[in-house]
């Protein structure tokens, strides 16, 4: 379809958003050996870690092992999440991290309350101490987004009323220290979207902040993460961030069961056999997926690395035929 | 979004294309007990088994056992799959089976030889044959459809230029005998689609044959099945096959791994988000996808069942808000 994108950017965050839901403990060297396998598909950006409490998050406790023992590949920009000042600085403490700062806010209340113990008005104060310290650090702040942007399990629906009050709040707070955003994420970190929701929510938002691109971090647990990105792709948004093999998840959104965020391998397979450009190496993907697997030690919800890429069938009747 | 259809119509497959693929065996009475709850969802058609060569399909050898054994809802209509005058009069013979007669061709010709080892010549021969044996028993025949429509792992791509011919092909068998065409299905049986190529090909179908109905059957082995059926909707698809729990494929397709048709309640789940009814009660079908994970007595790819539905959550927070 001609208003698709023509290239798309996919970043991965299977190594975060994956091993810090899993019961683990996966060690060290399964994550580094992912990772590794995750560099040498054309990925450019790889979060691999996070720096938070261990006691939160026991998964991460190896954060820096992690990002101390991968390979670096100078074409991949590697990430590290942190929500504050301390995992800022063991981020940079480690020197080939890429460090900037995300200014991010949640579309539901009920969630900062209780995952982050505080309101609306609190968070935008500790954001504010955040990004000063950022701006005394010379750290850039370019990225924003909101959580739970399309509905929320501690708050119900989000409407797209509630949705742009969220994005004018934190474009508010980018105006008042004049950041320049090159990217606002939307995320639907407990599975509430469909289709029909994202067109909605980022058709106001474009409707709002025409020149903003959008970026779509979209969850599997309810099986519409590809429709859900389809949406987006119809909607002009060529940037989403995915996990391989389907890992990961949010530990602190009251899910059983197979959550998971949106699959690199299947979200990559979509954009090429649509004719839209990735950069990415479905071989290398599926690899790297069947790696994820090996590494957490249970079965992923990835499917085209089970289902194997309609090229590897193309060459064999092409082999056929000849 | 106000061109997506009002109501949907999804048939469910599950006892049929679950069960033949199965390694199993699976218990008669697991089946029967799976159909008699996928009775109580609110569901109009179950294909309940198919009567074809059980040494062939050793997973259906039992169908006439499970026919006999279901308690009948007379809200529904229960169907059975078959391909030839014997496995008609199978069906016939059990009584309360609806018995209809579906004439189906196959975009593919490479998998008309290797699985029903015939050209598309001898097959339209077949279903000239078939036809006069139906209209001899009074049996209507009113459902057409094609095979691997988007895509074929024997023969590769399928153009719409020969999806179309092949259309043209059934059209022109069903005038030559004066049937009317109820609905027309599309089925992705190897799980080539993409929401793209929906597009495109149920967009030439019905710019060619803008009266007929068309149905998507669809598969996801690589993870597209709900994006594709979101396609389907917003070219005003409003007729589905799906499979329960995603159960099913295709036992000729050379898939291993995760194959599986898009799951049913997945479905529901998603028309039910958007505003379109579907008649089917989404707790129901939950239940009944959970059943059926424990009759085939393995993991199955069903997301909803494991995510939980946003009604429960919804319910939940307005209970504790009052």
């Amino acid at each position: 379809m001609s208003d698709l994108p023509k290239f798309v950017h996919i970043a991965e965050e299977g190594p975060r958003e994956g091993f810090q839901i899993e019961k683990g403990p996966i060690p060290t060297e399964g994550k580094v050996r992912l990772i590794d396998a995750l560099s040498e598909t054309g990925l450019k950006h790889i979060q691999i870690c996070s720096f938070v409490n261990p006691k939160r998050v026991p998964g991460m406790a190896d954060a820096e092992a992690v990002a101390r023992g991968i390979k670096i590949n100078p074409e991949v920009e590697y990430t590290a999440l942190w929500f504050n000042e301390r995992g800022l600085e063991q981020a940079m403490a480690v020197g080939h991290l890429s460090v900037d700062c995300k200014i991010t806010l949640y579309a539901s209340e009920h969630f900062l309350i209780s995952n982050l113990n505080r309101d609306r008005a609190q968070h935008l104060d500790k954001l504010r101490d955040l990004v000063k310290f950022c701006i005394d650090k010379k750290v850039p702040i370019n990225r924003a987004g909101i959580n739970a942007a399309f509905g929320c399990n501690f708050e119900g629906d989000v409407s797209v009323e509630s949705l742009i009050a969220t994005v004018d709040d934190t474009m508010a707070l980018a105006n008042e220290f004049n950041l320049d955003i090159e990217a606002f994420s939307l995320a639907d970190s407990m599975a509430w979207a469909t289709p029909d929701s994202i067109k909605r929510g980022v058709g106001a938002v474009k409707d709002k902040y025409p020149d903003m691109p959008i970026l779509l971090h979209l969850h599997n647990t309810r099986g519409m993460g590809i429709a859900n990105a389809y949406a987006g792709l119809e909607m002009g948004v060529d940037r989403f961030d995915s996990s391989i093999a389907g890992l990961g998840g949010c530990p602190f959104a009251k899910h059983q069961g197979a959550a998971g965020n949106v699959a690199t391998e299947d979200l990559a397979f979509m954009c090429g056999e649509m004719g839209i450009e990735t950069g990415l190496d479905l071989d290398a993907l599926i690899e790297a997926s069947q790696i994820a697997t090996e590494v957490v030690a249970h079965d992923t919800p990835a499917c085209i690395a089970k289902g194997g890429s309609l090229n590897a069938i193309r060459q064999r009747l092409k082999q056929a035929a000849e």
